[in-house]
Formats: C-alpha cells, sequence, structure tokens
C-alpha cells in the first residue's frame, strides 16, 4: 500500500505524527498540511513533517487519495463542508476524533449523507502535549486504533485505512460508534473531567499554593492529564456529552456512597473496593 | 548528628528507605528492624538495611536513642503500648503516619500523655509500592518532610529529627496537626480516594475487560495510585476520615455541577474550569 497523496487537516500531535510513521514506512508519496497557523505549518515543512501547506481545506484536499481530518471536534463539520465537492471520486476520508457520534453526525449534515468512503477513526494515543513538535513516528507503535464503520461504509476503504494505521505499528480494532462512545467515555473523558476538576477544587481552596507544594509524586502523575489542550478537551465533553454525563453522574453517586461509608467508619466496605481496584488495576497494568 | 541505635518499627518501603538514607549518609550506627514477616525482616538483613531484628517492639526499643515508627496507621497505639516502660529516658520517637490527628491521639492513649520527645511527622514521599525490596536511599532527596509538634514536644526533640531527615536530602517543613490533615486530604487522601473508586467503577461495568484494553497512556497514569496497598489506604481514609470526607463531599458537589454544566452544554464555562486547572496545574509542576 503506498498513499500518493496525503491531506492532513490539522497538523499537530496526532496529525503530523501520522504523517510521520507513514513516511517512516515509505507509505506515502507526498503530505500536504492544511491549518490556520501559519508559523505551526512552517514548523511542520521545517521538521519534514509535511512537503508544503496551504490554509484552504478544498485545495489542501485537492488530488488527495487520503484525507486525515485532526481537527478539533467543535471544527470538524465545517471542515467537512469545506472539502466537500474538491474531493477526488475514490479518496478516503478519516479522521482521528475522540468522540464518533458527533463526527459522523457532523460529516452527515455538511456532506447531505455519509459518503461510502468516509472511514471514522480514533487512535487512542497522545500525550499531554500538543502541536507539530510533540509528533514522533512512533506515536502509534503498538497503540490501539478502533476504526468505527458504518453500514454505508465500503469495505475497501474500511481495509485501506486499516491497512494505513497497521503500517504506523498500530493494533486495529472495529467498534460500533455508541460502543466506542461509551468506553471512552469511561476510560478518557471521565478520567481528564475528574483531573481537570479536582485540581480546579484545589486551586480555589484558600491556601492554594500550599496545598500544591506538599503535592506528592502521586499527585503528579494524577493530575498530569490536567495539563492537556482546554480548547480540545471542552470539544471532546461536549461532543461526547450523553455517555459522559451518564458515566459522571454514576461516578458523583459512587462518591456520595463513598463518603458515606468513610463517615460510617466502615473499613471492611472501604477495603473492599480498594483491593477490587488494585486486582483490576494490576491486572490491566501487566 | 550521630544515632548510635535507630530502631525502625515496620521495615517496609519508608522505614526501609530511611534506614538506607542515614546509613548512606554515616548519620548511624546500628539498625534494628522490628516487626511481623520474618522473611520480609530476614530480606532486609540481606540487603543491609538494617542489622538484626526481632518480632518483639520492647525489645526493638532497648537502648535505641531514636525510634521510628512506620506501622499502618491502624497499628500505631499497639505499637506505642509495646514500647511503654521499655525506651531509654531520652530516646526520641517519631513516625511516618500520613494522618496526623490519628496518631497524636494513638500516642496520647498508649503513653496516659504525650511524651515530650514524641516528634510526630510525615514525609511525602512513597511509590506504589511496599515492603523493603521497594526501599532505596535516595527517596527522600528533595522530597519535603512535615513534622507536626505539639506544645508538649521538646524542642532538642524538634531540632534532632528534622536534622536526622536533611541528613536524608529532604526539605522539612513543620506544621499544626490539623493544618497538615487538611492539606494532605486534599492532595493524596482525596485523590487516592478517587483513583480506586474510578478503577472498581470501571471494573464493575459489563465489559470491564474491554474497557481495560482501550485505556490509554494518561489512563495509566491517573490510576496508578489505586495500585497502592489497600490496608494501608483503608487505614490513612479512616485515620483522617474527618478532613477526608469533607473534601470528598465538596468534590462530588463539583462532578454534580459539572454533569448539570454538561447536560446543558455550557462550553465557556466547562472552558474556563478546564483552563484555571491547567494554568494550576502547569504552575506546580514546573
Amino acid at each position: 500500500m503506498k498513499i500518493q497523496r496525503l491531506a492532513i487537516i490539522g497538523v499537530g500531535l496526532i496529525g503530523g505524527s501520522l504523517a510521520q510513521a507513514l513516511r517512516k514506512a515509505d507509505a506515502v508519496v507526498e503530505v500536504i498540511g492544511c491549518g490556520r497557523g501559519k508559523s505551526n505549518l512552517e514548523k511542520a515543512v521545517e521538521l519534514g513533517v509535511i512537503d508544503r501547506y496551504t490554509h484552504d481545506v478544498a485545495e489542501a484536499v485537492d488530488g488527495a487519495d487520503m484525507v486525515f481530518v485532526a481537527v478539533p471536534l467543535g471544527a470538524m463539520k465545517s471542515t467537512f463542508q469545506a472539502m466537500q465537492g474538491h474531493l477526488m471520486a475514490d479518496a478516503i476520508i478519516t479522521d482521528g476524533g475522540s468522540a464518533k457520534a458527533s463526527v459522523v453526525q457532523a460529516a452527515t449534515e455538511a456532506f447531505g449523507q455519509l459518503p461510502s468512503n468516509f472511514v471514522p477513526g480514533h487512535p487512542i494515543a497522545g500525550t499531554e502535549h500538543s502541536g507539530v513538535e510533540a509528533a514522533f513516528p512512533t506515536l502509534y507503535q503498538n497503540r490501539r486504533i478502533i476504526l468505527t464503520p458504518l453500514s454505508s461504509t465500503a469495505p475497501e476503504a474500511l481495509a485501506t485505512v486499516d491497512a494505513m494505521w497497521r503500517l504506523c505499528g498500530a493494533d486495529v480494532t472495529h467498534m460500533e460508534v455508541e460502543h466506542h462512545d461509551e468506553v471512552l467515555a469511561a476510560t478518557s473523558h471521565l478520567p481528564h473531567m475528574l483531573a481537570f476538576s479536582l485540581v480546579d477544587t484545589l486551586a480555589q481552596m484558600k491556601e492554594n499554593d500550599e496545598i500544591f507544594r506538599y503535592a506528592a509524586g502521586g499527585f503528579s502523575d494524577f493530575t498530569r492529564i490536567a495539563s492537556s489542550s482546554p480548547v480540545m478537551w471542552r470539544d471532546i465533553c461536549l461532543a461526547n456529552r450523553d455517555a459522559l454525563g451518564e458515566m459522571l453522574e454514576r461516578f458523583a453517586s459512587e462518591l456520595t456512597d463513598l463518603s458515606t461509608i468513610l463517615r460510617e467508619g466502615d473499613g471492611d466496605h472501604l477495603l473492599e473496593i480498594f483491593e477490587r481496584a488494585k486486582a483490576a488495576r494490576d491486572r490491566f497494568a501487566n
């Protein structure tokens, strides 16, 4: 498999790392970057991540056989609208959005109906850093990529996107859109909400400078994800608000129960929860 | 400063690392270990962490000029009771308990009144691993140690414990007992509760194996502390239940508000929270 012209719409950590990984695998001839920030795009050319750039989506997808959309979820619809009518007939479109139902809806609204060559996807990879300077070619090595094809998706398009990610060293799975959104609400969106919310709660306490001064190693790891991009996470939370809202309510009620258990001094019950958690965490962390 | 005989009651990560750090600083002549598990104590001798051991607290403190108590919070009172009447007149006692009001109460109950040579302390250090094999001499390097002297504490005893920790490379602060417990509830005990509780909540969802399979890097860091010792954390949570219960309720109510904000699709409000959190986290993480 060789992509002749790859258009990366949104050249940051996710899009940039895909371009680098495909170059490393010698699986792409030319990479066109598209975005709004001139200095970021120039940096991307300088780093060899892309060959050239444009600020215009229509121009970026012109002649591209593979289009990867890695813009914030809130910009998906306008991005799809901007490429409408400018795509090659057999161009494959895929994306890296963290909430799939919202991307599918954006594409449906933008294109009128879902193009059969559109393969929604989500690389479960990333760091708390963003921008093309944070990109690196091995980001997807041994990481999971979830593709959420729809009944309208052409099997060949799905196979091509699947193969593209495997060339990046990724482990590819296919899943229903709704299921993806539930799983990610639990493992990614809720933890981010908790980390942001905890740090904000502490930051608003009156002795907050002192509080952070005594935060130990565990706290630093626990809150690392609160250093992630606020705009990106606002978009993700809003985009997946149904599944995430449900997880959040479930968890808030767990905490209320936990507080009752604590007030009652029920050590056996606490121990049971902590032991179950440790066993589960040790199991998946191995 | 040179300790002639150091008794470490509870030879795990915390007690073992203190012994190793003091040996490295050439600040101790002899180290006696005390605990229940024979194999752990034999391992401690083998690793050179302690010189010899006993299972009997009274025997361990006999002739010791410095006694460091690093047993679980639930065992503090019986440990103090066991050393009562066997301490040298000028022996200094300090501890590593993570909740100070409960240790002070245990000491008061065990000794009848607080010994003037008792200096409650808490090293803000540790990893999710436990046991003497996890100990290492640089654990306290540049880490904060909080001492919470009482009005009954002799200034010389406080100065000696302060100097001992500085020899381990630590940064020592003094604080009121209640204030310590509030700060630690916020930065350590609540995060542990959240991590244990989140992992347990996910572990109880029906597709839990799959859920953990799609957990990315951020999740692994976020939940690392859920691999900590369940028994130790049960004790800490119970010991600090007043301050922790208050933090837990405050946070559960934050989450309920967050869920309303999310349901209403109030992106500006979400962004405000996330931006404040990122700014605070980036500030203290530097």
